[in-house]
């Protein structure tokens, strides 16, 4: 197809997507001649990665470029390649490691991790920034005196890989390993609110059941 | 207590402690004399609270204001004093309802709702801006061309109702209904970040598992 037509189905304005082909966000399509290039399937499904990154996630052009680079990376086994995309999204800085409150939830992650068995998590939570995300995220609670401690965490962490099992299972749905990334990105922007919404709408419809709406 | 160990207790400085009270985000103590007020461990468990909403959720004080009101009044059935707590926290805008996306999850999240029973959600629907999230973060799905539909989000939202009972069961085991309204919201605002923290991880374990490290 031609760009016009990339445009169309994409609902990107042809001006943002030679900008993104510009930013090197998009690869180029296949020259026809010296005006014209023509464009696949392949493209439509970038653009809409690349939007979701960029609008509505919100991350900066200069690391979605960096995302992309490991999606199309096929040199790398799944779980690393999967891991350096979402890797490369906007992370939490580093915990000052002299706050006492860091200290106390690094340990309580710790205690969680081997409570659980996820033998991979602990091995990988030097370099893993979603562990990190999580050691903030206790220290957070703990700085302010909620006590949120490994076995209070074991129960929902418990629940969450299930939730996990169900993301990879929807993953292989997917025929291609470059659409399976893709998907996998485009779901930690995107589907993240979601989840959020469906927790608290759960715990609406819960509330309302124990205790009634008056 | 006196103003200064209650700025010990709560790691609060006293300028803050007082902008509070000039705010009225906090009440003020039991006047002893002239210049000396006495404070209690309401003010810190509220101090707590007030430093989760506007130091870490970066809740705008009019809006934490808002929020404290509902938590104090004892006049409202719990659940309507919990939703009305939460839904004084900043919320998405109301989506536009001419768009088709919109449309169409709208539709989508009122299937859903009907598949899981969940009445008292889709009686509160117009209301709720819990309800209203999931439509706006189901329409930018699906705006980008990803097909959730309510087959695809039973499953987790059943997933986060098991998520939500455990959140209910331990606001149960708190003494006082001020103290499980106040745990409720700091909850939406502290323990959402650990939620999904603890739901990346498991993706990670999960992948590590089935693919391997390499």
């Amino acid at each position: 197809m031609r760009l016009a037509e990339l445009s169309r189905l994409s609902g990107v304005s042809t001006a943002t997507i030679k900008y993104y082909l510009r930013e090197g966000l998009l690869p180029p399509g296949r020259q026809v001649n010296a005006t014209t290039a023509e464009y696949d399937e392949g493209h439509v499904r970038r653009l809409r990665l690349v939007r979701a990154l960029i609008q509505v996630g919100r991350v900066p052009v200069a690391a979605a470029k960096e995302v992309l680079a490991h999606v199309d990376d096929d040199s790398l086994g799944r779980t690393i390649r999967l891991g350096a995309a979402l890797w490369a999204l906007p992370q939490d800085p580093a915990p000052d490691e002299e706050d006492p409150a860091v200290v106390t939830a690094r340990a309580e992650v710790d205690r969680l991790l081997r409570m659980l068995g996820w033998e991979t998590a602990r091995e990988l939570s030097v370099l893993s920034p979603v562990h990190r995300s999580l050691v903030v995220a206790v220290a957070a609670l703990r700085r302010l005196g909620y006590d949120w401690d490994a076995e209070l965490m074991a129960p929902y962490a418990r629940l969450m890989h299930q939730v996990a099992e169900r993301d990879l299972d929807f993953l292989e749905t997917h025929a291609s390993e470059a659409e399976r990334v893709e998907t996998a990105v485009a779901a930690a922007v995107l589907f993240e609110p979601v989840l959020r919404a469906l927790h608290r709408l759960a715990q609406e419809e819960e509330s309302a059941r124990r205790y009634g709406i008056v």
